[in-house]
């Protein structure tokens, strides 16, 4: 199996990059590594020439550019000659901790949709308190969603949560206002009645977000709106929750002494709340497994995202979401009257 | 200044209603109150008579029953006969910590919208770390949202923030999934452009939620789905991390002893994401003030929400919105064709 890597992507590229393939290529003698970048950058980071080939190029896109345009323009950026690999058949997946709308949009434009999906969605797998996770989609990647596209997300979702991450019939919730049947707006009213009668997923119904840490499902199925709003809510009120409770465990010397016998067990804690155990957020719905990691990734975080990309072509997720959609469209045809 | 209290709604009806309202008799003579509820079980709580009068009825609608359906049902429930109080003139103003739904409903049914108001929002006050807080709306009244509802969210939330809350040009921002000016959903660019060439408010811009307990803005506008998965958001995450915080500073004797040390300032922080010292929600839009407190709201809480209600009658907020609309009326009239 073949990764791509954009090296030159994420606040410490490209030596987190470098450094995390490194230690893929140690843990997984299947797997090898094409990386993208400015080979006089990466080459101080490679520790050996193993199962690593390099694509020189000195464009690359910026955290900060419109995702549309500079993919279009930046034909040589490292973003965009990685998602090419995967085009032409040199790699089998790809990741990138660069710029999420620019690799969202080489997702879609280079890789390409998989027939029948009509929009990809982005899906992070989130920590919960018990430990087990759940992943959400989509949180961004489409912001005006049709019912159908819901009832797709719920299938891959589903898909990703038995075949990935090892879950038997995940449990599918709908991210709604309320837990009752009849609940929401226009658009989830019509998607709980799409998921409900398919019959495809493991569907539990509607779930309210002040569940989602407690592990209500396994799976979250929402629009890329509602979704990004849950997400970037989850994680200002855990940093701001944080921040709260250094400056109160730092105001005097009784609660400095006191927080430095904790501050093991408090770091465990946000560890527990970190994101980048859980690897990256992939790209659902495209033709080939394009993840996500987070932009501030070190070389251990970057490391979990390939691991989850080489789980995502082990379990071939794409075949099987590929072959459920031809069995299922005609429900989203019939009942929708299609696109 | 006459205030109707449903004394039956809440998780500590009508023990804690009644005496929130003895407190505010105390605190505020020129208060007069009107408990609607069971007689028989009010009574033990009074302390004295004095500006107090008693509407008894025996039906109370509870907190699982559907709103509509109860609201038109249960006439002479305490909640129902609360809202006729302020229709009929005989109270300034309502408050219930019972069914979120059923007031909403009887607030719109019952006691009316001011003319030129499309739909009531929904808008409590969130804590924030700097301890400012914010007021954001709509939060769950109004689900299927259009631009000219949240150009008039925009309005009343500015209105209460510079009325009620005393802060000089509020800084009104819209909910968004990034902060440049063309972002969002189909929804949200169009009320940007509306809120922005408007020119009524101190608008500055979009905002992100991972911002929001940053105290990013005095104002945050929002459709009532969004709003609603938002307000669930923080309290799910903030209890979460909460619950792990204990979980993590019980789990041996040196631990427990150290943490026992910090209790008071953990309480202090727990207390600082309190939503009940923030009194109640408002929904404004309406032809009076009509304040939701939390179900689960003490005496104190309570109190709170009578002290807010009381800011809003004193400061003429009702009659400013009016104002303002009839006044603003012609923008949303001439660039969204109406109604």
């Amino acid at each position: 199996m073949k990764i791509a890597i954009d090296a030159m992507g994420g606040d410490h590229a490209p030596k987190s990059m470098v450094e995390g393939t490194m230690k893929a290529v140690e843990a997984y003698p299947d797997l090898t590594f094409t990386l993208v970048g400015d080979e006089q950058k990466i080459r101080p980071y490679l520790t050996n020439d193993k199962n690593i080939s390099i694509i020189h190029t000195e464009e690359a896109i910026s955290g900060d550019e419109e995702p549309v345009k500079a993919v279009r323009k930046k034909k040589n950026s490292s973003l965009v000659l990685m998602a090419k690999e995967v085009k032409d058949g040199r790699a089998d997946a790809c990741i990138s901790a660069g710029n999420t709308g620019a690799l969202m949009t080489a997702g879609l434009l280079v890789v390409g949709r998989i027939k029948g999906i009509e929009r990809p969605a982005l899906s992070p797998t989130f920590p919960t308190i018990g430990g087990e996770g759940f992943v959400m989609l989509d949180v961004g990647a489409n912001v005006d969603a049709k019912p159908e596209h819901l009832f797709q997300y719920a299938l891959m979702g589903s898909i990703y949560a038995e075949k990935v991450r090892g879950i038997k019939a995940p449990r599918v919730g709908l991210l709604n206002v309320g837990t009752e049947d009849k609940k929401g707006n226009e658009l989830t009213k019509a998607a709980f009645e799409l998921i409900k009668e398919s019959g495809a997923v493991h569907f539990i119904g509607n779930v309210e977000s002040r569940d989602l840490l407690n592990g209500v499902a396994d799976v979250v199925v929402t629009d890329g709106f509602t979704g990004n709003i849950a997400l970037k809510t989850i994680e200002g009120t855990a940093l701001s929750v944080f921040a709260m409770m250094k400056e109160a465990l730092t105001s005097d010397l009784k609660s400095k002494l006191a927080a430095a016998v904790l501050k093991p067990k408090l770091k465990t804690l946000k560890n527990k709340m970190d994101y980048s155990e859980y690897g990256g957020a992939a790209l659902f719905g495209l033709k080939a497994p394009v993840v996500k990691a987070h932009g501030s990734s070190d070389a251990n975080a970057f490391y979990n995202a390939i691991r989850q990309t080489r789980n995502m072509l082990e379990s071939n997720m794409v075949g099987v979401i590929t072959e459920t959609i031809e069995k299922t469209e005609f429900v989203t045809k019939e009942e929708n009257g299609g696109e």
